[in-house]
């Protein structure tokens, strides 16, 4: 397959976390020849889940065919669950796609959608469970590949995953040259990246900050489970 | 200083690398009770330098004293460095600031608006060299600080560059609580993200194929400095 003939498409969806997005999309349009696509139900500006706002490119109905579907997370994702009109168009885009792909809770969506039943798969820190509601077996890693499918963990792993499917549509030396344009050679100020590493009493208190929206979300999550 | 009180201006200029802003702008956006500016002469959607649209949310004309400012870089960099609207905004902005800031070439923004001279800076490997011109010293490092001044090297850097940032206004505990937020425990799937570790051809490829531009930014910040 040439460069010139892939077409990429994120969702751009609204409270969706714009690294999640921006931070694959940085990466896929140094891609040579590549086509990315922000895919949204109309063209109006998105606004993302801390303000930024973001115009869409590229309507659901207009949609060209894919090379790779891409479904970023964000808390705007518990609403995408039940979102018949963005889980059909899902379904109806991967069917043509070479690689059906998340980042963060895009996982979920994917999976709401039917799209991750028995893949393995992962997702952010906080939420990665819940894959298994969803008939897809959760793999603490941060970037899974089964078969066509790619998913990378929270946030900023969108980076990491982005360089790994370039790597698969164009070849390592493609990927190589976008992370040295990239200067990503990531030095973390500290070593607080992922519970794994981060102090336990810094993951005790963001697990408790963050649980009633954990909850809310798998609501939503098992509702999904429930319809598909 | 509570961190209600905190302002934070990234400039949001025409063909500007979007992830350059995108990856601070969602680190400053989790510290809470910050307010982030993305900056620019009007509000109208700006065109970022591989197409994305983002758009502004404060005038320069109507910046409220901010805490820090950030000047990422991108093509668009070259048009800035002899526009005197910005540079004179960023020279009266600054002089409230407790931090003055850049990320990748916007370091050479900064020093072409006067702000680098004398300080010890950093920027894209491609053109960190060109910080000399304009009276700073450059310093080939991840994160830079010189007492005020804080710059981070190219692109993905902006989020090592961010979390530092946040660590110096509000501790390093907040910082580290946004950084597993993030779940920042990058992987790179290669060894190429800066010229002392990527392979050597493709080093001396990629100067290759970025000569020109990298020549065209030469003339501006030659200009730039006898402006000074």
């Amino acid at each position: 397959m040439s460069s010139s003939s892939i077409h990429i498409g994120l969702v751009l969806f609204p409270n969706v976390t714009q690294l999640d997005l921006t931070g694959p999309a940085e990466v896929f349009s140094r891609l040579p020849g590549a086509h990315v696509h922000l895919l949204w139900k109309d063209l109006d500006p998105v606004v993302t889940d801390r303000g930024m706002r973001i115009l869409p490119t590229t309507r659901y109905d207009e949609c060209p065919p894919l090379t790779v579907i891409c479904v970023p997370g964000g808390s705007g994702q518990i609403e995408l669950m039940s979102d018949q009109q963005t889980l059909n168009f899902l379904r109806k885009v991967a069917a043509g796609c070479q690689l059906i792909t998340s980042v963060c809770t895009g996982s979920l969506i994917l999976g709401a959608a039917g799209l991750l039943t028995g893949y393995r798969a992962t997702s952010h820190w906080s939420s990665i469970d819940q894959l298994g509601l969803l008939g897809a077996e959760p793999v603490h890693a941060r970037v899974v590949r089964d078969r066509d499918r790619l998913t990378g963990a929270g946030v900023t792993s969108g980076i990491d995953f982005a360089l790994s499917v370039v790597a698969l549509l164009a070849g390592e030396e493609v990927a190589q040259s976008i992370q040295l344009q990239m200067e990503y050679d990531p030095e973390p100020p500290f070593q607080a990246g992922s519970p794994r590493v981060a102090p336990p009493e810094l993951v005790a208190r963001t697990k408790e900050n963050m649980s009633a929206f954990i909850e809310r979300r798998r609501i939503a999550t098992v509702q999904a489970s429930n319809r598909l």
